[in-house]
């Protein structure tokens, strides 16, 4: 038994364990890594004896949930839904989640239209306190539309407070951002958010760890902040009191050795004692969105291409390759023209954008997006852009 | 001629020098340094020969000036204000001014009771913006109340905003302030500050380079900051604007080997973008005075001794010696029962007890004054304190 069996097999093995299994669940993690997600469904589904560092109770629970769980049907629940599963190994895992080892997610639902892969690949979380303060909301806002107005991917929690603030600031500049729950992905939380997580869904991507209708728990909020960590290229904590979860996001990116980044406040709040305190260890101020891609869109594994695409514009998807004919070849276009021209609706042109952005045939210049230098120098040469 | 001639040649030749050459100018520095202060002070009075480096227009202008320096008349002038010269040599200076260089002040006027050079040695710069916020005063205020209930000496610019604040900090916690100013010290600049300024005078000291009755201009105000930054263990600014010369103050200490800090304020503020931006720098982030403490209080050549007093008490000076005894054996005490023990003032018993804090004799801890356990060990065991 290899650890990638047959793909179905594989994808249906996968979300049977994301029944199961905890997120973060490291030894899990050990297990697929060293039987095959085959290999250990099979033991959890005979009920035999405990693989390696499960204890006897532990086993038996593990037991009791896979004789409850139903894979098919999750799958069917969630394409119903218009939620898919993206595992490791698949074309739109983002591969930087396998920096978290044992503990990387057994797969991710995914609920929008866009490539994960693609946008995770120039994105940037900003989390910080649900009980946030004006400034806190203010600040967490424009950061998000600044990031948003120059191509940067916003990702946060969806919660209340700054995690709100920062999803409506990106959706606000007609931007990319995607909510990382802690609970099933069509079963939007907290229930307040219900109508701002479905507009992300619709604009972005609303992805997580947990099967559909799954509900959060304290532990669970914890450990989605690690896949937060990990997807991003770093993160910027705003408000935080002084042992918020977002300074667990923040300590988990620096392990991972993303970039942590903190927005001061005034000394006197207790909610930016937080970020004080990273922001007397190791983490980076920063006061907006320019210093933030400054110290992000550093080249680094995970930066998008500076010298233009990478990807042949012959292997690009049929409507990401109608969305790059249909920008101008010499000037900034709104998402709106470039929708019409593309004939689909702005939500997808800009899911398709932000792909070619991370791509490098686009750059998104406050309201518009234009061509790359290098793609239309390659045009205007004939060449294909690589 | 040698550097050193006759003291007092010396000091009238270094108070009639800082009548005719301008604060931090390095060829009046390096002149005294080569030639000797007698001979620059002989050459000048002449107007002779220009001195190396100096052209004949400048040349011209200082012996001009000289022409109409009077040292005995500044002396008698300042001494009948209160005010003594110290120069570099003298038991009072500072010896760590000399890591000015040649733009080591020529000497010091200074205004107060206790002595500059003890205070200094565990002094912290607390420096900002003149036209600052509440959140500003209110942050100065607290962190300089906090540096000096732990027996810590504020130093300032005796300004309108972040410095008044500080001072006034310090005053209301019963502490100890020097205010270095950018004029003569017999004349308060700025003029709303001649109450507060007479107060530091009175518990505290108000030093500067300028002769008696000298105005303050754009240039002393930035040469003074190097004053500043030069005589303290570390420098804290407190809302700075983009160009504020408290930057100015911090950038100088950083080049001296101090310690520079900051306190963050909101990003929206624009009085706090040179903080931010020096934060985004070399400077550390403090918010509170024990953070300050904890990194200006490590051990330097500056710091004060902790394994009890270097000085023997037969060698402290009269009124020191009669505070020392008049401090209870095993407990804290306030100042006023303390100066009412040695029969003399408040505000002469506060200066005598931050120079035995200096020197290890003795704590402070919130409103009082104790026997360090040193003292307490070396006064049983009946041998002397070293």
């Amino acid at each position: 038994m290899t650890a990638e069996g047959d793909p179905d097999e594989e994808l249906l093995g996968r979300i049977f364990l994301a029944r199961v299994i905890e997120p973060g669940d490291e030894a899990g993690g050990r297990w697929m890594r060293e039987f095959g997600v085959g290999e250990v469904v099979r033991r959890l589904r005979n009920g035999g004896e405990p693989l390696p560092g499960a204890s006897g109770t532990q086993w038996g629970g593990l037991v009791g949930r896979a004789r409850r769980a139903e894979p098919e049907r999750d799958l069917a629940v969630a394409r119903a839904a218009g939620v898919r599963f993206v595992c490791p190994g698949d074309a739109e895992w983002p591969g930087q989640l396998d920096d978290l080892g044992d503990s990387r997610p057994t797969g991710l639902w995914v609920r929008g239209r866009p490539s994960l892969r693609m946008w995770a690949l120039t994105s940037v979380a900003v989390v910080g306190a649900r009980a946030c303060t004006e400034y806190g909301a203010h600040v967490a806002g424009t950061l998000a539309s600044g990031l948003a107005e120059r191509g940067w991917v916003v990702v946060s929690g969806g919660a209340y407070g700054i995690d709100g603030a920062a999803h409506r600031g990106a959706l606000a500049a007609g931007g990319a951002t995607v909510a990382v729950l802690a609970c099933g992905v069509d079963r939007p939380y907290p229930r307040g958010h219900t109508a701002l997580i479905n507009r992300i869904a619709e604009q972005g991507l609303v992805v997580g760890e947990l099967p559909p209708g799954d509900h959060p728990t304290p532990s669970r909020f914890i450990l989605r902040n690690r896949v937060i960590a990990a997807l991003t290229r770093g993160t910027v904590v705003v408000e935080a009191a002084c042992r918020s979860g977002s300074l667990v996001t923040a300590r988990a990116a620096g392990r991972l050795g993303r970039f942590t980044m903190g927005v001061p406040g005034p000394v006197t709040s207790g909610l930016s004692v937080g970020v004080h305190e990273l922001l007397r260890g190791d983490a980076v101020l920063v006061t907006d969105a320019a210093e933030v891609i400054e110290l992000v869109g550093d080249m680094g594994e995970l930066a998008p291409p500076r010298r233009g695409p990478v990807l042949p514009r012959d292997l690009l998807e049929p409507a990401a390759r109608a969305v790059l004919a249909a920008l101008p070849a010499n000037r900034t276009a709104p998402a709106e023209e470039i929708a019409s021209g593309a004939r689909t609706t702005p939500d997808d042109a800009i899911a398709r954008l932000y792909e070619l952005r991370s791509l490098g045939y686009v750059e998104r210049h406050g309201d518009g997006w234009k061509l790359t230098r290098q793609t239309m120098t390659s045009a205007r040469g004939g060449r294909g852009p690589c």
